[in-house]
């Protein structure tokens, strides 16, 4: 697995061009991207589980996502809650953009990240179709990576080679770094590759995949309207000498960009691994991972370098599963702070310098069982507030 | 209804004393404090909810509450996660206790505050006894109130006097800055009144009121190991020429503390009063409430004024209930930023401007039935950060 910096300027996929501009959607920077297929393209996709939905999401599920040529990308505006007037938006663009394209208007998707509540600006869009195709190019993965970006301070571009009958690759690119939530991260994740797939069978695998990557990591806990992990592969039958490789380049992309979405978290200084083990079973190990994920107190303990195992029990018991709280063990950085739900002695000082690290490894075990569950968090710090205290401003 | 302030020094209620001293359990300040009754009194009491209880639950629940005769409060030690030994250091202060005061061992109660997992210093609290007697006064109440508190920068009494056959008092004390949420604030609770109360009729609205004022709020949706509301009467038939008068009070003591709690909220800048209406059923405006008041983004955005209606619509979509977000009127500081799930097109300007208040209102009108809920919760700031990042250092 290799990400872009080694790549910078290389060609991802023969016959996926990429292309990205400044439309103006932004007050600066670039914010509008685009992916051009020269076949069509199946498309595999995942949508947020929040109740709110931005257009993009209701717009690409009344598209046929078997013959997709091509996916336009903006930043800067979520393009959600926008009513029936958002969606309208797209069909213009779309028909726009499908003339210019030489493909039909229904061989388009869209996906959008941004300020929620404001229209697109479409005809600001619509006037920069000329430049949008003339910067497409094969090698140009990295600057539509960074058209998608909103807080992100890097680019996430992760590439897998892995052969069969002939060498494949596949590809992904992400932008995220807040609004991370745990039934969903608020993310935009475009996976691309030239191994074909049957559409019917792969489905289940590919949700089991953003299930076990995108929805293990926390920033927040808030839940995007916009999240959005889509998958496109060319069209046909599987390549059955390599098929296991392919599933497993699909895991390990989404693993590898998770980990990329969480590092880069809002205002985030570290990550932490947080793991559940000695679970009745995995439903309590669950929620008692996630609650420990998103409690405020664990979080700026971490930031601050606190061994303060009290708060990650409290927040374990607050999780609304049962809990015997005489089992529980607490194992920071491979030192037990507390064990039958006592602390047992350890140096302090040792520990704060411990937690003084960008990664760091939290295991609850609650001795019940033999079930488990893992998830990634970031402390709580100044910048996250510094970043949404004044995000539109 | 008047507070402290008004109040320093006098004698709230004859036969009730209080003191409060250093007895070291924290670096510097007051850290333990008495409450004597000169007669039993009936105890009326609720507990957190989380699953990991601190000592002083356990132990409580294990005495008399019909004959009490004092109570026991610290802060700067939670004792909680501290097993067995936890509640055999609460039974050896009360052996020495109840021999000082000249009552039985299982007529005092206890309260603790502060860090998880550290072990109660017994002895430092037996050798205090003493000097803790010698400060018993029914003029003493502040000096109680100080010694209950941990992050509180204020102190927190209420006292609200009634009249029926003879007039009769009600006084409440709180401490609760941090560790505060929905499902019961963290927080130690108090009151005292010379009203007589027979306790099994009593109990249900002494619960309601709990769940309606200290359940009504939150500052960072952190369910503490300790939280304990406690409400001591004189035993007797109720005075029935003032039963209304007297659970008016209770309700009104209880109210008043959940808001000065949560105006004293870790870092909290200001307080938001969120209002959901509308909702099919009031399950589902509590959902949305509470959701709404815990997002991150949404107190981030309170904090640094910005009137990002989006935040709070994603919130609200989030909550696991049904929403249709076509529907929903969002009303900020009573000017409608959102009808129809779509933006009204509003002054910014006037907007942030009205948003620097210390207090707020909120209200998200679901259009979708008649059910309503409302919750205060507080904004987001570096100084919760700062607070937490820091406690035990």
């Amino acid at each position: 697995m290799i990400n872009f910096l080694n790549n910078k300027g290389k060609r991802m996929i023969e016959g996926i061009k990429f292309s990205g501009i400044e439309s103006g959607i932004k007050a600066k920077g670039l914010d509008l991207g685009l992916v051009l297929f020269d076949r069509d393209m199946h498309c595999f996709a995942a949508y947020t589980r929040n109740r709110v939905k931005a257009a993009h999401i209701h717009y690409n599920r009344k598209q046929n996502t078997d013959a997709v040529r091509a996916i336009l990308v903006n930043s800067g505006c979520a393009n959600a809650c926008t009513g029936r007037q958002g969606i309208e938006d797209l069909i213009s663009i779309s028909d726009k953009l499908s003339c210019a394209l030489g493909i039909r208007n229904n061989q388009i998707l869209f996906a959008s990240t941004g300020v929620i509540g404001k229209r697109l600006q479409k005809d600001l869009i619509i006037n920069k179709i000329p430049e949008l195709l003339a910067s497409l190019h094969e090698n140009n993965i990295h600057v539509f990576a960074s058209a998608i970006m909103t807080t992100d301070t890097f680019q996430k571009i992760v590439k897998f080679s892995f052969e069969g009958e002939k060498k494949y690759s596949l590809i992904g690119v992400a932008k995220g770094a807040g609004m991370i939530n745990p039934l969903f991260a608020t993310m935009l994740v475009f996976l691309f590759t030239d191994y074909p797939v049957l559409s019917n069978a792969f489905s289940p695998y590919f949700k089991k995949c953003v299930k076990e990557t995108f929805e293990r990591i926390t920033v927040d806990g808030e839940c995007s309207t916009n999240d959005t992990v889509m998958l496109f592969s060319k069209k046909g039958q599987e390549d059955s000498s390599c098929f296991d490789k392919f599933k497993d380049a699909v895991f390990k992309v989404m693993k590898e960009l998770s980990l990329m979405v969480i590092k880069d978290g809002e205002g985030a200084t570290k990550v932490i691994h947080i793991i559940i083990k000695g679970a009745k079973n995995k439903g309590i190990a669950e929620r008692i991972a996630r609650r420990v994920a998103t409690s405020l107190l664990s979080k700026t303990a971490f930031f601050g370098c606190d061994p303060n195992w009290g708060r990650f029990i409290a927040a374990a018991g607050d999780a609304g599963v049962p809990l015997d709280p005489d089992r529980v063990e607490i194992i920071l950085e491979g030192v037990t702070l507390a064990r039958d739900g006592m602390e047992i002695p350890f140096d302090e000082e040792k520990l704060k310098h411990l937690m003084n690290k960008k990664d760091i490894e939290l295991i609850i075990n609650l001795h019940s069982g033999k079930a488990s569950f893992d998830i990634y968090t970031t402390d709580l710090t100044y910048d996250y507030v510094k970043i949404n205290a004044s995000y539109r401003s």
